[in-house]
Order: C-alpha cells, then structure tokens, then sequence
C-alpha cells in the first residue's frame, strides 16, 4: 500500500531498532542476535500496516516473523499501532524492496511466504511488478527452504488469476484454493489483515497455497 | 445432466442415424464416412440438451464437431430439438461413456476437448467421477492432438477449484482463466449452454483453457 509520503517516517523506524531491523544488508548473518530463538521463519511481503503479522507472532511464538514493507511511510504507521501492544520477541519489521530479498536473505533460510493483498498493477504493462511475475518466483524459489509455501489472499480478481496463471506455469504445486475464502471451513482460523476486514464485505477472498517441486 | 428415463430413447437415437452415430464401437475407423470434410475434430463431453454444440457447428463449418452424453433419454431431447433446425454436416452425437473413451477414438485424433457444466459429484468419494479426476485427464492426453486444449466452463465454485487443482497438479500449462467470465471483454463471442443462460444469472461462470505439456 502507498500513502503520503512521512519525512519523518525514517527516523520513527530508526529510534525503534529494537522491533525494526535497520541494518538490512547484513540479515542474513545477524538473525542469531536478531531473534532469541533459533526456530522457522516465514515472511510477510508487503505487511501494510502490521495487523496480520503481528497477529500470527503472537499466537505461534514457535515461529519467528518478520514483515516486510516497501515504504517507509507505511512502515512507521505499523510502528506506531505495534509499540502500543505487547512486545512480541518473535517479531521484527523492515523497510525493504521485495525485488531485493536475495542480497539479505540466504538460500533456504525462509519456512514460508505470505502475499497478502498486494498491489494488482492491473495495467499490464506493469505486470512485472506484480509479486508473482516470474522474477519474484525465481527469487523466493532461492530463499524458500524445499517444499516451504507460499501463502496468498487477494480480492483482486484479475490479480488472483495472474497468480494461479504464474504460479501454474512456472511448475508450482497448488495446495490449497479457495475462490471464496471467508465461506470456507477454512477461515476458522483465519487472521485477517486490516484491508481484508474492510473489503471481504465487497465481494469474495480468493485465497492460494503452493510451493515449488 | 440427468432425466427421468425416456425408455423409447434409444429407439429415437437409431432412428436419427444421420444425426447419432450408434455403432461407436468403430468410430475411429469410420470417421471419414461420418464426416464429409475431413478438418480438424472437437469434442464436447456431456454435452446435454445440445445448444452449445449446435451453435458451435453452426458458427464453424471448417471443424467437425462430435457431441458426447452419457444419458440416452438427454440426448433424445437434444435430437428433437436439433431436428427442428437446419442440417449441420458438421455435427454428429453419441450417447456413450467419457471413461471408455479410447476404445473409441484413436491417439492424437481430436482437437479439442470442452468440459460445460460438468456434473460436480461434490462429495469427495464420489470425486472419481468428475470429468477431470486424473484417469480422465490421462484418457484426454492420449486422445487430444499435443497442445490440445481443453476448455471448461462451470458456475460451480466446488468443482472450478477442484479443476484448477487437478489441472496443476498434472502439469498442464493454464492459457486462461476467468472467475467471472460474463463480465469478462473475452465472453463477447461466448457460446452459451442452456445451463449457462439460466444459472449465469445467480453467480459468476468460471472458465478456464489449458493443455498438456
């Protein structure tokens, strides 16, 4: 998501190192002081304003989480709703272009990948940017250990049938589809972000597992 | 679809041999007597009360078209309706079962394979018998040309997911996929079955066009 641009946003995120992790380059080597728990790690590309994955630390605190967000803007408001909640020590946050993660993130180091509403890009010249256009593919395919998932919830229809169409042709297996999520036996469980509250009164949640052979 | 039974149907389709190819049995071998042009061949399995697949011969001179049904007392229905309209030389029907399909047809000898409104068998013990349960797609690979594609359409959310799964699942590449086809600029040329013009009303036709790699 995109908002008015914050001039102060960077500086928000860098008083609070203790929940964002500022000195991205080198993630990959600091996880062990990153995180106090050696345990799996699943990703959050494009976490908006944080209520999904926040959510998901809090009840699986087996699991290590961190949330990625491109816009600093965006980032400081998920700070911000964060730091008034229990500090989770399985949590962390960065500002960070997805297009990027394999300059952070080491081959194999990632369990699993969430894609939670992303920006459609409907135009389709813009469709490389779509976070299930072949070179997002390549590049979570690299940072995924074998067999990890990639998890995606859309109301977008045409997004939606990009990604079965991306994800079909490149040889992903399909887990799990839904083209109605919310009516589901599924959604029993189903943490939902602060977009999906508003826009699942719209129409139907498409919802997505696969991973790669 | 299924009917009441219609004991005189059988009676009806040997009366309609023209029409009705009745000794399937050899249909491979006799094709070029079926068929005053030999052009490429599609398919329409469970092709109900006809309406599609007249129009479809109707539309396009330059294709064969054979016209599947299990039921007989359909497919007397379809004959009585096609018989009120002008003579297609185009198209030709069986009553016959999709499962036995290659004791019939020979490999690589059809062009294209439509699935409408196939029966769902929503309980999961029954999911052998929906038209794209692995044997089915396995029969279709031998008997479509390479790059033959199949085309479904269904207003069933159950089944379309169920499709999409089993497709990927297989390896076939997806070439396109509406969750809401109606509403789609593609749907301007659109066929519809006589299904299709009734239940398109209470909710979207998914559509999709794939092909075995």
């Amino acid at each position: 998501m995109r908002l008015r641009n914050n001039p102060k946003a960077v500086d928000i995120l860098k008083e609070n190192s203790e929940l964002v992790i500022v000195d991205v380059e080198k993630i990959a080597y600091i996880l062990p002081e990153v995180f106090i728990k050696k345990q799996p790690l699943y990703l959050e590309i494009g976490m908006g304003k944080g209520d999904f994955i926040y959510e998901m630390a809090q009840r699986n605190p087996d699991i290590n989480f961190i949330g990625i967000e491109k816009y600093p803007s965006v980032l400081a408001i998920a700070v911000n709703k964060i730091n008034k909640k229990a500090k989770l020590p399985n949590l962390k946050l960065m500002y960070y272009d997805a297009g990027k993660l394999e300059d952070v993130f080491t081959d194999n180091q990632i369990d699993k990948i969430y894609l939670n509403f992303s920006d459609p890009w409907p135009k389709k010249r813009h469709q490389k940017r779509r976070l299930t256009y072949k070179s997002f593919l390549d590049l979570y395919q690299k940072i995924l250990i074998p067999q990890g998932d990639i998890e995606i919830k859309t109301d977008n229809q045409i997004l939606f049938e990009y990604n079965i169409m991306a994800m079909n042709n490149y040889g992903m297996i399909i887990d799990y589809i839904s083209l109605d999520f919310h009516k589901s036996v599924e959604a029993k469980d189903n943490v939902q972000t602060e977009y999906e509250r508003k826009f699942s009164l719209k129409g139907p949640i498409y919802k997505l597992i696969a991973h790669f052979k």
